[in-house]
């Protein structure tokens, strides 16, 4: 019964803290299969997974160092927020279900709720009403927006009232998703607003795609932040391609791309199934997939 | 103590002589990842991983049912072969050397001779002389050109004339390589026979890289079958993109491409770097990939 959890935090700066909130994640038992920081976002994305109660314990100890070590009345950052721990999505492994995640949900902001004195929203798969299904709406307004929203929307669990320096939080449960930055060779923040709008589904877009411009001004680049949520039907080469042919017509070029968190092996296949144009390609034709499978069917522990 | 073996056979039309063989192989123990057949070039490539003295037994139970089925003397194909079991290469997995692939290629040379009665040509690595390290130069003149060749080529192990249906075996050990086929839109050899020349080491290409224009008649297309022996210097996407650009000069385009048996997952991970201009990406950042290291250090079976 082991279950992912991908908790955003409000820093992306400070590496002693984004390393603090891992550690206390770790304390718990999680395994933690990444951290990783953007300065420009100023936001980091922790990928945990484990047993549903480690889990959910290594989010609560996450929780803890973040409230108390970030202050979102000081934040910039080109990301929308309103949280220090800003959004908490649990995803079904295998072995686990839909219910099983949005159970997990439910306990984790019942306990950010009582415990920290955290305004929880539920979403997604977790929502209790449909204007919560999606994050985006959840978080209309951001931080700063949240004093002046709650006096209407009462959130799930917790006070009624944002936490002074670290705001409100999201709980949800959702099935996984690529999150994917694409740098474009142009500081013209028009240019990638431009082809968000192009590709993400809300304004006419490629289905299952999310997708906004970012002025990552550190890296002398604008950037095309995407959330691919159906990535099985629109696959990440799908969307970088949509990207670069977008941004064409501006004469301008895709200068690098950037996974953000973890992606799935999916999306390593898909990728190389487009560009090598080879359609058929599968995980058993890969090596090392193999061995794995093989060696665990003879009770062996060696992986390659 | 795994090790890889991957013995290509002269046949790639008869499905029913192709499993004979897989299933052989498999009634020793060895695990069969894979057994993929080409019917123009009329060859297939069976996948063998195990015990080394597993492995060995698979090989020689699977070259008693290709010397058995197969009759080079009716055999036709665009890839050049000199046996009905053609090369038999050994490749060291983690925990073996290439001093262990060398001495199964040596034990399995020396029973093919004595208990098949054929001719036995070591290679690569296991080579008794440098003018047969190279595959492509122990195969010269192919299965016709056997008899006047064998009188002044001693093999390593077994006759000194050919076997009179399945000609004579290379036997060796090597690095992995990946194997990979280029369909081009045109149906004139010539193109792919000026491309294959042009990727090809041998004659000014890229290192690594080895390549022949095949007359894949059944397709409507001609191929460039490449061989990638060195693919940690010289990557699958960047043959795949010479071949695209050589290609292009004559108005051609790739129409597909193909892989033959199995690549490692480090060519999956160079295409995705590649293609989505994302040089840092690693195998961490793969979800099933760091479960399956961290299911497996939690002592867990369970994989993705």
């Amino acid at each position: 019964m082991w279950i992912e959890c991908v908790p955003n935090f409000s820093e992306g700066r400070r590496l002693d803290v984004m390393q603090a909130i891992a550690e206390a994640a770790a304390s718990a038992g999680a395994r933690v299969l990444g951290m990783e920081g953007d300065y420009d976002h100023n936001r980091s994305v922790l990928t945990l997974a484990g047993e549903t109660a480690t889990v959910e314990e290594a989010v609560l100890r996450a929780a803890f160092v973040a409230v108390s070590q970030i202050d979102l009345r000081r934040h910039v950052g080109t990301h929308p927020r309103m949280g220090a721990i800003d959004v908490i999505p649990f995803i079904p492994l295998e072995g686990t279900s839909m219910a099983d995640a949005v159970q997990a949900a439910q306990r984790v902001g019942e306990r950010l709720g009582r415990e920290l004195g955290l305004p929880v929203y539920l979403y997604e798969h977790a929502a209790t009403i449909p204007q919560r299904r999606n994050l985006a709406d959840v978080r209309r307004g951001e931080f700063e927006g949240l004093a002046a929203r709650m006096s209407s929307d009462v959130p799930d669990y917790g006070p009624s009232s944002p936490h002074p320096s670290a705001g409100a939080v999201a709980v949800g449960a959702r099935r996984p998703l690529i999150a994917f930055n694409v740098f474009l060779n142009t500081t013209d923040i028009q240019v990638a607003q431009a082809v968000a709008k192009a590709v993400r589904n809300s304004s006419g877009g490629l289905a299952g795609v999310k997708a906004l411009a970012m002025d990552t001004v550190s890296q002398g680049q604008v950037q095309v932040s995407l959330n691919l949520v159906d990535y099985p039907k629109t696959s990440l080469p799908r969307a970088v391609e949509m990207v670069r042919q977008e941004a064409q017509q501006y004469g301008v070029s895709v200068a690098r791309t950037e996974l953000v968190g973890l992606m799935p092996v999916q999306a390593l296949l898909d990728t190389a199934r487009y560009y090598l144009q080879q359609p058929d390609l599968t995980l058993e034709r890969i090596l090392e997939w193999q061995l794995m499978e093989q060696l665990d069917d003879a009770g062996r522990v060696d992986k390659p």
